[in-house]
C-alpha cells in the first residue's frame, strides 16, 4: 500500500515531442503597480527610504553580476549604474515633494526615464526593459518582498510561469531548464517560440499550472501535452525509460519534405540573420522561407546604406546556391518600432502605420533595401524571392511588385497577415508571384486578440476554424492561379497543423530550423487526400480546441486502420 | 473676359446630400512634440520662461472664457486653474533640473499629470484632453507660435482640417459651421459621424484640402463629394439657387423603410441615451437598432446598481411600445476604457480585453446589467432584444445567450465586429437569435487599420470588398437559418451602401436619426434584385474606391433606363 500523494494530470498544448522529469521552479509574478495614494510619512522620510533602496539594489545587482561573471556581469553592471543614477534620484525626490510614497515615486521616475529612452530611438526593449527590471527590484526592496525576476538556482529545473516575456528569457540559463510550463500563452507565445527554437520540452496554456508547488517533481510530456504532478516512483521510472528510448531512436528522416504519396512540400527555414544559415542547412532546410531583415536596422538612428545591406544579403544568398531564399522587406512597427520609421504615439500600433505602410511613407528606405537585394542577387546563385510585410489591399500589392520589378527583382510576393488580404487573395495573387501566410498576425487580426497579451491568449490559436478558412482562401487562389502559397508563421512548426495547412492548399512550410525534423516526419505519414480530409474536419469545427481534437481523432483512426 | 482665378474642383466622400457656400477657416495642426535635446540656457532661465508662459496662458484662457460666457466659461476657468497648478509647476521645475528645455519640461509634466488622471479612473478623455489643450497653449506661447485649437470667428465659416478629434468638436460652435472639409478620415471618421449626426454639410478625405487658403470662398456639395475652390460669381450664384431649391423640396418620405418592390427593411435608430428617444421617433425611427449603455457607466468609479440601470432602461423601453429595441451590453475597452473593468496597460487596447471579454472577466457587472434589462422588460411593452459586443467565437456566443436566458431575457444576439465572428456566422447564428454587424470595428479589424488613426484612414472604408464579403457571410447565414441580420455601423447611414448591404442579406438598418430620411429615400428607388446586383458588383471590385464607383455607375445606368 502506497503513502504516495495523489497523482494529478494537467493538460495544455505540447511544443515538440520531448519528455522531461524534474523539480518545479516558479517564476515570480511582476509586482503590482504601486498605488497613487498619498504617503503618511514626510517627503524627507520617504526620500531616505528611496535612497536606501536604490543603493541596496545597486549593491545586490552588482553582486549577482560578480557571481554570474561573463557577459551577464556587464549587463548587470550597467543595471547597477541605473539604480545609482543621480538624475533619476533627483526625479524621485521631486516626485516625493508632491506627497507620493517612495514606491510610487520610484515607479514613476523609472517609467518616465524609460519613456525618454524609448523616444530617443533605437530598437525598443533592451535598455527600457532593463529599467523595468531595476525598478521592480527597488520597489520590491521598499515593500520588503522578494524581487521578481529570473530565478537562477544551481540545479536543473522545470520552469513554471504565467508566461515568459522576451526579457525573461534573455538571461535564462538554458542548460538548466529541463522543461517549461506556462498557464497562459498558446502555441504562438514567446515561450512556445523559444521552446521550439531551442528544442526545450514545453507544455503551454496549462490550466492549473500555477498551483504546482515550488520544488515538487513533475513529469512533462510535450508529445501528449501532459504535466503529471506528484508522480509515483514507478511513474518517474517509466518516464525515464520512455525518455531514454526516445533519445535512442534513429534520427528523424532527412531529405526533401514530402507527403506519404510523394507530393513535394519543401521545408524551409525562418532566419533572423545570415549567421544562422549554416545551422539551418545542417538541420535539413531546403532553403529560406522567411528571412527577417529587421536586425540590420536595430540600434540604428537611420537606415543602413545600400552597401552595408548588400554585404549582408550577399552573405545570406551565398549560403544557399541554387536554393530558394525568401526575404521579407523591413517589417517595422507594432512591437518592433524604429524611431526613424514609426510614430511612437499610436494608440494601437498593431493597427497602425507598420510593415509596407511605413515603408511606403518612407519610400527611399524601401528603394534602398530592394536595390541592395537586387545587387546581392546579381552576385550570387540563390533563387531570391522578395516579399512585402503587412499587405492589406490589391493596390498595395501592385505598388510593391511594380517597385520591385523597376529595381530589377524577379520574384515578388506578399505576406498575407491581414484578413482583407486573405479574402482578396484571388485578386492579389493575380498580380503577386507568390504569397506567404503569417499565421501569427493573421490569427491576431482575425480574432482581434493581441498576440502578446496574456488575457486574450486563449483566442490566439491558429487552429481556429476562422483562421483556417482564410488560409484555405489563399490556398485555393494559389491553386487556381498556379502560384505558390507558403506559411511562415508558428503554425507551420506544429506537425499536425502543418498537415492541415497542406490540406488547405499550402505548398511550402517555413519554420524555426529546430522544428524541421518533427514536421518532416509527420508529413511522411499522410497522403494529400488525407491532408484534405483533415482540413475539412478542422474547418467544420466550432473552435480551435474542437478542430485540434477532431483532427487528432481522425489521425488516431487512420493509425488504427 | 474674366480676371477670375482658375476654378479647381477637389473630390472626397460626401456625407449626406447638403450644399454650402462659405469662407474657409483652417483648423491649425497640433504642435510637434518638443525635442528632448538639452537646453542651452540655465535651469533658472528656463524656469522663468516656463513660469511666464504658464501665467500668460492662464490669463489668455480665462479671457477667452469671459468672452464666450455660459458653459464655456466654466470649462475654460477649469483649464486656467490647470495652468496655475503649483504641483504641476514644481514638476516642471524638477524636470528643468535635468537640463531639458522649458518646452520639453512643460510637455512632459502635463503628459505625466494626464497619465496620473487617467490612471485615477473615470471615463477617459474629458480632463485629460483639456490638459493636452492647455499643454499645447503653453508650448505655443514658449515657441512664439499661434496656439492650435478650435478657431472661433464671429462669422459663419467652412472648417478645413486634417481631421477632427472628439475634443475638437466639443467646443465647436455648430451654428457658425456651414460645412466641414477634411483631408484625412473616411465615412466613419469622427468628422463624418458628427456631420451626419448634426446634419452638417461635409466632404471628408479630400486630397488637396490643406492647400485651400484661409478666407477663400468655396462651394461644398456633399451629394457629389465635391469642393469647388475659387468659384466664379456665376458658379456661386448657381450654387445658391440649387441650395434654395433643395431646401424648398418636399420633405423626404416617411413611413416604414422598404425597397421599391415592397420588401420591408425596418429603419432603426442608434441611441446613446434614453433622452434621445423622442427625437428618433420624430425622425421616423421604427425602433432602436443600437442602444449604447456606456453612458450609464461614465464618470463612475464602479458599476451602477441594478435599480439605477433599470430606471434608465424602463424610460427607454417606455418610449417604444410595441417596437423593437436592441440594447447592447456594456462595451468598454479600446477607446472607451473604464477603470473598474479595463487594464490601462494594454499595448493595443483595440485588440485587448474589451467588450464581452471584459464583461466575462467581471461577470457580476454583466449579470447586474442583464437583470436590470429583464426587470425593465417586464415593466414595459417594447420588444427588447439584447446583444453582446465584441463576440469573436461560438463559445462566447453560447456563454452570453445562456446567461441572458438564465436571467429571463427572451431575445439574445451578438454584435459581429470581429472577422472570426463573420466567418463562423453560420455556427454563431445557430445559437444566437440575431446578429448585428458593427461595420466600423469590422472594417478596422479586417483591414488591420485603427479606425481613429489618420495615417491609415484610407484603409478604413466599409466599401472595401473584403468587408462586404464578410457582411455577405453573415447575411447568407441569417437567410439560411431564418435569423435577422442588422447593420448598426456608420455604413448603414451611407444611402447607396445601405442598398448594397441589403443586397448582401442584411434585413434591418440602424443609424443616427438624422440619416434616416436619406436612407429611406434611397431604398425606395431599388428592388431587392437590383440591390443584389449592386452587391455582386461591389464584391467583384478590387478596392473600396472601385466598389463605390462601380455601384454609382450601375445606379446611373439604372436611372437612364
Amino acid at each position: 500500500m502506497s503513502t504516495h500523494t495523489l497523482t494529478a494530470r494537467l493538460h495544455g498544448a505540447g511544443i515538440g515531442r520531448g519528455l522531461a522529469v524534474g523539480r518545479v521552479l516558479r517564476m515570480p509574478d511582476p509586482l503590482p503597480e504601486p498605488a497613487t495614494t498619498a504617503s503618511t510619512l514626510t517627503a524627507a522620510a520617504e526620500l531616505t527610504r528611496a535612497s536606501t533602496a536604490l543603493a541596496a539594489t545597486a549593491v545586490d545587482i552588482r553582486d549577482r553580476g560578480a557571481r554570474a561573471g561573463g557577459a551577464a556581469r556587464d549587463v548587470l553592471e550597467a543595471q547597477a549604474f541605473m539604480a545609482e543614477d543621480p538624475t533619476l534620484e533627483a526625479d524621485v525626490e521631486a516626485r516625493l515633494e508632491t506627497g507620493l510614497t517612495a514606491e510610487r515615486a520610484v515607479y514613476e521616475a523609472f517609467a518616465s526615464f524609460r519613456d525618454l529612452l524609448l523616444n530617443m530611438g533605437g530598437y525598443m526593449g533592451e535598455r527600457a526593459t532593463d529599467l523595468n527590471d531595476v525598478s521592480q527590484r527597488v520597489v520590491a526592496h521598499l515593500q520588503g518582498v522578494k524581487a521578481p525576476g529570473i530565478p537562477n538556482p544551481d540545479y536543473p529545473f522545470v520552469l513554471v510561469a504565467r508566461d515568459l516575456a522576451p526579457a525573461d528569457t534573455a538571461l535564462l540559463d538554458l542548460d538548466k531548464v529541463l522543461a517549461l510550463i506556462t498557464s497562459d500563452g498558446g502555441p504562438t507565445s514567446h515561450t512556445a517560440i523559444l521552446a521550439r527554437d531551442k528544442a526545450i520540452v514545453a507544455v503551454v496554456g496549462v490550466s492549473g499550472a500555477l498551483e504546482l508547488a515550488e520544488g515538487e517533481t513533475v513529469i512533462v510530456d510535450a508529445s501528449t501535452g501532459t504535466v503529471t504532478s506528484a508522480p509515483s516512483a514507478d511513474e518517474v521510472a517509466a518516464a525515464e525509460t520512455t525518455r531514454a528510448e526516445r533519445l535512442a531512436r534513429p534520427a528523424a528522416p532527412t531529405g526533401a519534405g514530402a507527403l506519404a504519396d510523394g507530393t513535394s512540400i519543401p521545408l524551409l527555414a525562418n532566419l533572423g540573420s545570415a549567421d544562422a544559415a549554416a545551422d539551418a542547412v545542417a538541420k535539413g532546410a531546403e532553403g529560406v522561407g522567411l528571412f527577417r531583415t529587421e536586425f540590420l536596422f536595430l540600434d540604428a538612428q537611420s537606415a543602413p546604406t545600400v552597401e552595408a545591406q548588400q554585404e549582408q544579403y550577399t552573405r545570406l544568398l551565398a549560403a544557399f546556391p541554387g536554393k530558394k531564399v525568401v526575404v521579407r522587406a523591413l517589417d517595422a512597427g507594432a512591437d518592433k518600432p524604429l524611431s526613424f520609421l514609426n510614430d511612437s504615439a499610436e494608440e494601437n500600433p498593431a493597427l497602425g502605420l507598420r510593415g509596407l505602410r511605413a515603408l511606403r511613407a518612407n519610400e527611399q528606405i524601401l528603394r534602398d533595401q530592394l536595390t541592395a537585394l537586387a545587387n546581392a542577387d546579381a552576385e550570387t546563385e540563390a533563387d531570391l524571392w522578395v516579399m512585402a510585410p503587412m499587405v492589406s489591399t490589391v493596390e498595395e500589392t501592385r505598388y510593391f511588385t511594380a517597385l520591385g520589378r523597376e529595381l530589377g527583382l524577379k520574384t515578388l510576393g506578399v505576406m498575407v497577415e491581414v484578413p482583407s488580404a486573405a479574402l482578396l487573395a484571388d485578386r492579389i495573387l493575380a498580380d503577386a508571384d507568390f504569397a506567404s501566410i503569417g499565421t501569427n498576425d493573421l490569427t491576431q487580426y482575425t480574432l482581434a486578440a493581441d498576440r502578446l497579451l496574456g488575457s486574450v491568449a486563449a483566442l490566439q490559436d491558429p487552429w481556429h476554424p476562422a483562421v483556417l478558412r482564410l488560409v484555405g482562401e489563399v490556398g485555393r487562389a494559389g491553386q487556381t492561379l498556379g502560384k505558390p502559397v507558403g506559411v511562415c508563421g508558428e503554425a507551420a512548426a506544429d506537425p499536425l497543423l502543418a498537415v492541415v495547412l497542406v490540406g488547405l492548399g499550402v505548398t511550402t512550410l517555413s519554420m524555426s530550423p529546430a522544428a524541421l525534423s518533427d514536421v518532416r516526419a509527420e508529413l511522411l505519414l499522410h497522403t494529400l487526400d488525407e491532408a484534405k480530409a483533415f482540413a475539412l474536419t478542422a474547418l467544420a469545427a466550432n473552435s480551435a480546441f474542437e478542430a485540434r481534437a477532431a483532427v487528432l481523432e481522425a489521425q488516431a483512426a487512420q493509425r488504427d486502420t
